[in-house]
């Protein structure tokens, strides 16, 4: 049996949203722009759904939910379509150091279209230094992207004192929460976002779906444009199945987000514990406590990620190294060297993260592979010093 | 039971492509640029998707389809995407009056950054007069967009002659061959296409998929930016049910288009003579032979098409007016004023569409129903003159 702890990098979709998904393939297949009754039964579906996934985020109006093609769409949307919209206000934009490679691709990009970026460092646990946030704000500003967590060390940024500052100074804050999103509870009326990227598979919906939040008030300008769905901010025939599965993931996630977390944090807990204790040289990246209760994120000495990933790939375990959306790039991870990790020590980490469907043998199964996987590459390893190699010949015996 | 006449709008999707999909939600679910063994096996799917779908076309090389999240976004690519790319060479792209509101939208778009945009006119039957596309092109013209059919009045366009003259003027050509995906062959290797826009469900694939086909050597702008999947042409996470039923959609489409064009056709004749024959005053719109084997597009004196399509409503036959993207407007359609007809004429519209799973009994209900329904909305309405009403009492005896 193989075991599946790579779960930032995708979820399967849950059993109850893949049924509830299914007659909208080729039931009530029409496009809710329709005016006949199968049309109205799409309208009645896609707006049952949006009140579905406002409801997740506890927001007020469901018209505050655009369906997108993803979180990726959705960042594009909120970062390149706020800041055309609000060009006349300013041009300067702040994201983080650590943050999610679409966002750090859209603010290159919005940099090649006379766009002002500043990234904000962050400390050595991936949190971003709140302190500079504030002292990096100007006349200019116009809008303040950070995820709610890394994607890759877990680490929680303080969004709360972020929109507390953001609407002081009279900025924007947009939010990717796909990170958090099956972990921690979002609640738009207790931070005041602006914009949120939302993702559908993340909450074990369908894949190819996601959606934007936008505060009550806010626009953004389209960037795929058409026959004018979505309010205009997002044309293109709505998936119906995607949008339903979407709908359903987010009252199951609501439902079960406590009971869930609760759980994985027990497992990541006895996972930290278990590696740290049987592996030598072996450390935690990102904050201990402010952290996403299914993320672990080690690094070891000595040896590579990729190299760790392929041993553990023979013991049937799949997991991740560096950064879950560029993992076929040999380029240490930008968050690990962000939180002043050296090179070497950015390529030797591995990323463990859990799900709906993770048991406690998937985590049994790690614990009593990893260690002799970490070991025997050690053991190859060039760099490995004279003592730690008679320390793995004693504990051999 | 009712009859679904509306394929043009949206299609269900086919048992056998859903059947192919299921998989590929909670069994085969990783991300493939994940580098364990579930992200290979997602590889692996996803590059037999890619050829299945490169098949469909006739192209030679897998590489050149880019996944989309529909036809609307891979418009968007191929025209903005392309526009921006070779602003160098020119600022000029023509389209025709009668595109897709997704294309005409766009164009709007891109006159708003600075583009000239040129409307080919289209004679009676919403064919475009390919004289005035030679006279329209300057050495500033980048880009030709016109549809391989209309898909409101089904007309075909003389896509084999307007890639000859794009070649020979240097121009590059996009078609949005969605309207007729399910009914005429594609072969890029027999029309030098640079791009073609395609939609999953318009061959009975799943919604929320698309494809941009781009020759070799062609390159556009990305629209959404992000982990650089596509080639850098299109980020974001695959969805990997979506591509499957794509691949799978196009595998029974190419099989079985000759069979099902000429059914279709068998059944879209059968309905015109019905039409014309039992209803006066009732008139083909579109081209009577150069129209797309499963469409057929009616005009009805003196009655709006609104009127018609909630009288079928009411007898559970779904049907469409006007375009079938932009029905919840009350604008006339573009494309019959363009074709010259009155506002009056062309709100009188109904447009029938069929598809893989169209009975010949759902044919012969349309025609019994149809007069009848034509009939009451003509005896209520103020403009009937009184010889058609007398008419309706000879016949009612």
């Amino acid at each position: 049996m193989s075991v599946y702890l790579d779960y930032q990098a995708a979820k399967p979709v849950d059993e109850r949203v893949l049924k509830a998904m299914l007659p909208y393939f080729n039931e009530i297949y029409a496009n809710p722009e329709s005016l006949h009754h199968e049309g109205d039964l799409a309208t009645e579906a896609l707006e049952k759904a949006r009140e579905k996934v406002a409801s997740f985020i506890n927001a007020p109006d469901p018209e505050s939910i655009i369906f997108t093609s993803g979180a990726t769409e959705s960042n594009n949307l909120a970062l390149i379509g706020s800041a055309l919209r609000n060009k006349k206000k300013g041009n300067h934009v702040i994201i983080s150091e650590i943050e999610h490679i679409s966002i750090l691709n859209i603010a290159k990009y919005l940099e090649r279209q006379g766009f002002k970026i500043s990234r904000i460092p962050v400390d050595q646990y991936g949190i971003i230094k709140l302190e500079k946030l504030e002292r990096l704000i100007t006349d200019e500003t116009i809008l303040i992207s950070i995820a709610g967590a890394s994607n890759e060390v877990g680490s929680l940024q303080p969004v709360k004192e972020i929109s507390e500052i953001a609407k002081e100074k009279g900025v924007l804050f947009h939010s990717d929460v796909v990170a958090l999103e099956s972990s921690i509870p979002i609640d738009v009326q207790e931070i005041p976002y602006d914009f949120l990227s939302l993702s559908s598979n993340d909450i074990y919906g369908p894949r190819g779906m996601g959606a934007l939040y936008l505060k009550k008030g806010q626009r953004v300008n389209p960037i795929i444009i058409g026959g004018g769905q979505e309010r205009g901010i997002r044309s293109g025939s709505h998936d119906m199945a995607g949008v339903v599965g979407f709908g359903t993931a987010s009252v199951i996630m609501k439902r079960e987000i406590h009971e869930e977390a609760h759980r994985l944090k027990g497992y990541r807990d006895e996972l930290i514990k278990g590696v740290l204790e049987s592996i030598p040289k072996s450390y935690l990246n990102g904050h201990p406590v402010k952290r996403l209760p299914h993320n672990a994120h080690f690094r070891f000495d000595y040896i590579e990620g990729e190299s760790l990933l392929l041993g553990l790939k023979d013991k049937k375990i799949a997991v991740a190294t560096g950064s879950a959306c560029s993992s076929k790039t040999l380029e240490p991870s930008h968050t690990l060297i962000a939180m002043g990790l050296l090179h070497e020590e950015a390529h030797g980490s591995l990323v463990i993260t859990l799900g709906r469907f993770t048991k406690k043998s998937d985590i049994d199964k790690l614990l009593h592979e990893l260690p002799e996987v970490v070991k025997r590459l050690r053991i190859l390893s060039p760099l490995t010093p004279p003592e730690l190699l008679e320390y793995y010949k004693v504990v051999n015996k």
